[in-house]
């Protein structure tokens, strides 16, 4: 659990759902328990995805995958932990501060970003795709979009955000899901293996749907700029020195090199 | 998901966690969601330990294993599923009678009884050991009896038990969980492969440690009628007829055939 957890990453989940506490106007303690919780369920992914069964990944942020490393018995299970822990964390840990409605309300929207309508969907339809356009848009929203959407409007919840601003924030993210997904497309094609700490070219070589492939690399980076615009649009409504983190984070994901 | 998950099964699980909430005075609605949520725990607990690079079982409650139906890679990711939908289920589905308070501590009990302190710790441990006495109890403590302590402290939080209430029903669950283990490993040993709708002889034919193998059967079947005693005992503290539930679970327990 902690090989792949602290192996480093860009930890965009947490940094998001913290970002999206404060622009409500909450302390970003409030929130904290629920970003670790998106970052485990993030690894728990990563794990068992890597599996010979799934995407067979040797190489994972630099280092071997988890079941490279400890097999795959292990791997499986250090999934499983991570993705348990990850809700008793937030049911624990959370501040008694924040009212314990809202930290239900968390859990079911930290809970319907995993499993069947979430994460666990994306990689059913990863793993049977053929590659077509909706299978792309499917596969990104599940796999990728889900997760940095429960964050943002997890954050959003526990920082106590009325639901007009829990839906502006969602808005927010689902924009911020995308472009993420768009990017690491992009660097895909663009980088080595070294400079990303992954196998590069890997979607290119397999079946694998990529926006490159269906847009072309410079309508690929159109897209990317338009879905910049189109979040920070969403963040008109708050103060915009509260703001300010989640509409450069926008940005920051669209420039990204790795 | 559903493979699995409806394909029979005792329900121990959800059974106690439902006598635990009328117990304590609750309605049985009030602990539903709870049910649920223990079962499908408990059915992602076996899909991921039938897998090749665990227990390697092709065969359970007289129906392939869902990896031999499904493949492995959809098997992990139904189980994974199962894992968070249970705890999305809990957060989404308990009354709203119920105080969101005494939702989020029965979220922490269940995830507690399934991580890395839990059934997780447990297989973790199952499949490194040799089968001394030592790793036999950790083996079973955390395998069986947490989640069947989980569904019981969780039925009587959610029906809105005291706390001296709860640590009683906790001392219960926890001399039953020890008592449906024993049963099982006398069963192993004493039922063929079409009465249990199992592999029959499995853990005698492997290094696996079991009770009759440590205490011999006849003492096997002393123990057990031991934790009977033990398990009812705790139940002297409450209604008669609401408890009367339990001490029947207990001797049902302890004289199930499969």
């Amino acid at each position: 659990m902690r090989y792949s957890l602290l192996a480093g990453g860009k930890r965009v989940r947490p940094v998001l759902c913290l970002a999206a506490c404060e622009m409500v106007g909450g302390d970003e303690s409030l929130a904290l328990p629920m970003a670790c919780a998106t970052e485990m369920i993030h690894t728990m992914s990563l794990i068992h995805d890597d599996l010979p069964c799934m995407d067979n990944d040797d190489l994972r942020r630099g280092l071997p995958t988890n079941h490279k490393k400890y097999g795959e018995d292990t791997a499986i299970l250090a999934g499983d932990a991570l993705l348990s822990f990850s809700f008793e964390h937030v049911a624990v840990r959370t501040p008694k501060t924040v009212s314990p409605d809202r930290v239900v309300r968390a859990i079911a929207e930290l809970g319907s970003a995993v499993g069947s309508a979430g994460l666990v969907a994306g990689q059913i339809v990863d793993i049977a795709s053929e590659g077509d356009e909706d299978d792309l848009e499917y596969i990104h929203i599940h796999k990728t979009a889900r997760l940095l959407e429960a964050a943002v409007v997890c954050g959003a919840i526990l920082g106590g955000a009325d639901d007009e601003s829990v839906e502006r924030a969602r808005r927010y993210s689902r924009c911020v899901g995308l472009l993420f997904q768009v990017v690491d497309d992009i660097l895909d094609v663009t980088k080595s293996s070294e400079e990303l700490g992954k196998t590069a070219g890997k979607d290119l070589a397999s079946d694998k749907a990529t926006y490159p492939k269906l847009l072309g690399l410079e309508g690929a980076r159109r897209f990317a700029a338009e879905l910049v615009d189109r979040a920070n649009g969403e963040l008109a409504g708050f103060d915009p020195a509260k703001a300010a983190p989640l509409y450069h984070f926008a940005n920051y994901i669209a420039t990204r090199q790795n």
